[in-house]
C-alpha cells in the first residue's frame, strides 16, 4: 500500500552532505566556483551513498479532465490521446529531449478518456477526472490507486536500473485542477494560480479563474488524500505516487514545471522527508508555478520561459544533474596535481 | 591575415529565421510553450542552413599575466601550467563537462610563462602578457598573432567537423585585463567592473580595482586592436581570434563567463555581424560579467552562480542547444498526427 512507501521514506544524509561540501573544496578549481552544480552535488551526495544519475527515466502520466466541459482549454479532450500516441511514436518534445538525455520514455494511461491506448502502459482507472467546478476528480480509493501505480511505475524503473526519476504528464485542462489544489493549499486566491495553461487570455482566463474558484469553494476535502482525489486529478495523483516512490528508494526525482511542482507540493504534505530527493528542473512561464515554488521553498535550475509539460523542462535540467555527479566522480583535485592549496 | 576573415563574416539570413519561427508553431505543442528553445531554434536557423551542433569542440587558450606581479590573484602564475597539465591530463571541470556533452578539448599555449607544454598545442606569442599597470600586455603584432592563432584553431575544428565552437581560457590573473578592457569599451568606472575572480575581497579587492584604473589611465589606445593589445591579454585576443573565426565560417559560438565575453565584446567590435553567431551560455557570478552582457545585449541561457571559466559555462549550456536543434529536426507537426490546429 502507499502508505507504507510514505512510512519508509527516510531523510537525506546531513552527514554525507556536509563530506561532500568538503570534498567539492579539494577541487582543482576555485572554492564555489561550479556554483549551483556544487550544491547538486552536495544535494545528491545527502541522496545517494554511491553518486549516479544514469539511465534516467521519463515516466508520463496521462488522464482526461472532464472540467474541459467548462471551456478552460484551448484544446479538446481528444488531443490527449493524439498526444499519447505521438509519445508512442516519439514525435512529441519529451521524446525528443528525452532521446538527447539517453532517458527512457513510458507513458502510462491512468485515466484518459479513451479505450486502451496502443503503446501505453495500460492502468487506466477511470475515463477521466470528474468536472471539478462540480462534482470530485474522483473517490479516495481512485485517488489511492493512481499514487499506488506512480509508485509502482517509479520502482518498477528503479529496479529496471533508472538512477534518476524524471515524472511528466500530458492531460488537456490538467493546469486546472493544478491551480485548484494549490489554491486549497496554499490559501491563495483562484485568481493569483491561474495561468493560461495552453494559451487561454482574457474573457476565457477570467473563466478558467472561476471554475477554479468554484472548485475550492465546493470542497470540504481536509487531509492531503482528500484534496488530491475532490479537486485533483489522475494523473496528478499519479505524479505524486511517482515521486514518493522514487524518494523511498532513495532515488533523485528531477521536478518539472507547473503541474509536476504542485504534485510535489502533493508528495511532501503526504511524507514531508520526500522532499530532500527533489530536485527542481526549471521554472515554468505558467502563472502559479512561482507560488508553487515557493510553498516548497523551491528555486529551479532553469529558466527558460517553457511551459509544455511532459517532463520537458526537467529532462532539459538534467544534463546539469549529470555534470555534478561527473564533477564529483572525475574531477582532479589540488593533491593529484602535487599543489598545496 | 585576420583582416579579411573579418571582411569576410556575414549578417545571419534573417528571412531563414522567419521561416523557422513558422514552422516551429506547427509542431506538437502549445505556440512558443518550449519558450527559449525556440528562440534558439530560431537563431540557428539564421545561422545554419541546415541546422547542427554536433561535434562540439571546446578550445581552451591559455596564458600568464604578469600583472599578477601587483598581488591581484589569489593564486600565483606557476597555476596556470600545472592547469595546462590538469587539462592535458582531462582532470578538470572542463574536461568533465566536455565528456558529458561529447566534445573535444584542445588546449592551446599562446602565452604560458614556462617552457613548452606536453599536450597542449603550441602556439606560445610570448611568455605572459605584460604587466598592464606600466606596460602594454603585447605588441600590436603579437596581438594580430593571437587573434590569428584563435582564427586558426577555431577553423582546424571547424573543418574537422565541429558544428560548434565553445571558446574557453586559462591564466591567472586574467580578470585583471578583461575588467580593464570592459572599463575602457564601456566606460564604466574600474570599481564596477571588478570581481572578485579565483576569490580574491577585502583590501586585495580594492587593490585590484586600482590596478585596473592605473591600466586604463596608463593606456591612450583607441581602436579595438589597440586596446586589446595595450591592456588585454595573449588568450584574450586568443579568445576573439576564434570567435571571428568561428563566425567567418557560419558556424556558433557559445559564449562562457566574464573573460569570454569580454572577448566577445572585442570580437564584435572588430567585426559587428560576428555577433549574429553567439549564443551566450550563462552569466557569471563575477561582478562585471553583468556589465560586459548589457554591452552586448546578451542574455544567457543559464544563471547557476558559477565563476570558473574554462569553457565551463558554456559547455554547461550546450545540451539546450543540442536540444533546440534536435526539436526543429525531430519533433512531429499537428500535420503528422492527423490534426488540423
Amino acid at each position: 500500500m502507499w502508505q507504507e512507501t510514505v512510512n519508509q521514506i527516510t531523510s537525506k544524509n546531513e552527514q554525507a552532505e556536509k563530506e561532500m561540501g568538503q570534498y567539492l573544496n579539494t577541487l582543482t578549481k576555485p572554492l564555489g566556483s561550479l556554483g549551483r552544480l556544487e550544491k547538486l552535488a552536495v544535494q545528491l551526495a545527502g541522496i545517494q551513498s554511491d553518486i549516479d544519475v544514469s539511465s534516467p527515466a521519463v515516466l508520463v502520466f496521462a488522464g482526461d479532465h472532464k472540467v474541459t466541459d467548462e471551456g478552460v482549454s484551448l484544446y479538446g479532450s481528444e488531443v490527449t490521446q493524439l498526444m499519447v500516441h505521438n509519445f508512442v511514436k516519439e514525435g512529441a518534445a519529451i521524446n525528443v529531449l528525452a532521446r538527447q538525455i539517453g532517458a527512457s520514455v513510458t507513458v502510462v494511461d491512468v485515466g484518459v478518456d479513451s479505450e486502451a491506448l496502443e503503446g501505453a502502459v495500460a492502468r487506466k482507472i477511470k475515463r477521466g477526472s470528474g468536472n471539478i467546478a462540480i462534482e470530485s476528480a474522483m473517490t479516495l480509493a481512485a485517488a489511492e490507486e493512481a499514487i499506488a501505480t506512480g509508485i509502482e511505475m517509479a520502482q518498477e524503473a528503479v529496479s529496471k536500473g533508472a538512477k534518476i526519476i524524471i515524472p511528466g504528464e500530458m492531460g488537456i485542462g490538467n493546469t486546472t485542477p493544478s491551480s485548484a489544489l494549490l489554491a486549497k493549499w496554499t490559501g491563495e486566491l483562484p485568481e493569483a494560480v491561474t495561468g493560461s495553461g495552453t494559451g487561454v487570455e482574457g474573457e476565457q482566463l477570467l473563466l478558467k479563474a472561476e471554475v477554479i474558484r468554484k472548485a475550492v469553494n465546493r470542497s470540504e476535502a481536509v487531509s492531503p488524500l482528500e484534496v488530491l482525489a475532490d479537486i485533483g486529478g489522475l494523473e496528478i495523483a499519479a505524479l505524486t505516487g511517482a515521486m514518493l516512490g522514487a524518494a523511498e528508494k532513495k532515488t533523485p526525482v528531477l521536478i518539472d514545471g507547473f503541474i509536476a511542482t504542485v504534485a510535489a507540493l502533493g508528495a511532501v504534505k503526504l511524507a514531508p522527508a520526500a522532499g530532500d530527493y527533489f530536485i527542481f528542473g526549471h521554472r515554468s512561464a505558467e502563472a502559479g508555478h512561482e507560488i508553487a515554488l515557493r510553498a516548497l521553498k523551491a528555486d529551479p535550475l532553469l529558466d527558460l520561459q517553457m511551459r509544455l509539460g511532459e517532463g520537458t523542462g526537467a529532462a532539459a535540467a538534467y544534463p546539469l544533474v549529470a555534470m555534478a555527479a561527473g564533477i564529483v566522480k572525475e574531477m582532479a583535485t589540488f593533491a593529484d596535481l602535487g599543489m598545496d592549496v
